[in-house]
């Protein structure tokens, strides 16, 4: 069910941990922080529970169970971080394991799918010349907790 | 339900129309090829019948939909089109009404959300110019009707 050189598999079977750990399950996916560390405060990854790499083979089961994941995902991030927009998008082009990126659009953020995606990756490489800060561990466990509160209260 | 200068809601009251027709619908969702012309045979796009912003909103009813419709957009392009990879994105940056690009990646499409999207804003720029084509109306109705099959064929 689990493969041993996917990034997401490594995630779920423990021996990753994505920095404030899991915010949100059902029995088919699980909502945490993307890797490692954050690079946006909220940047959430929804991730299939069972390796599985394209989203026609999804079962009846996790079809259904995946618009509401998305759904409360965007809900408890449009309460804790308050976005302009919300990006959700399947690429599965480097992990194949069938995930979801959820970035939080804020409004000091490029507008526009391709702006955001360079804005992204221009962040990414500041931050690994220590230029621009990554999300502290501390940090994204606050906006975990504030995520898992939101859907507690909504939800439960 | 629906609002003037929305795009989507334009093509959902019959005031434009997507080429190669309706795809697949049910109680909450439309699929159909992206407007239009068409960057892409198959490039198609999934929208909520009714004019709502944000993914945080959905109703139960239409969060459970999504999923499923998700699924069976990809089952049947993997079949008409085979993509190395399907991509399903929200942005909601232009056109605020939500809706999912559902974008087939063959083999002979750059690898990765980045590039993709670069080649995708660079070819509909050629084919502006006339150096590159757009889909024929004739051809994405073929593809239409080849996915309304494929989706009859499997789940009816």
């Amino acid at each position: 069910m689990l493969v041993e050189d996917c990034l997401a598999c490594n995630l779920l079977a423990g021996k990753l941990k994505a920095p404030g750990g899991v915010i949100y399950k059902d029995n088919y996916w699980i909502v945490e922080h993307s890797l490692s560390p954050a690079l946006l405060r909220g940047y959430l990854i929804i991730k299939l529970k069972r390796h599985c790499e394209h989203l026609a083979e999804l079962t009846p089961e996790e079809a259904i169970a995946l618009g509401t994941v998305i759904q409360k995902t965007c809900f408890a991030l449009s309460r804790v971080i308050n976005p302009a927009k919300i990006h959700v998008s399947s690429w599965g082009e480097q992990v194949k394991h069938i995930h979801f990126h959820v970035i939080p659009r804020t409004s000091d953020l490029p507008v526009g799918s391709l702006k955001l995606l360079i804005y992204l990756q221009i962040k990414k490489l500041l931050n690994k010349l220590g230029l621009s800060k990554w999300v502290s561990e501390e940090e994204a466990a606050e906006v975990a907790a504030q995520l898992r509160q939101e859907l507690e209260n909504e939800y439960s």
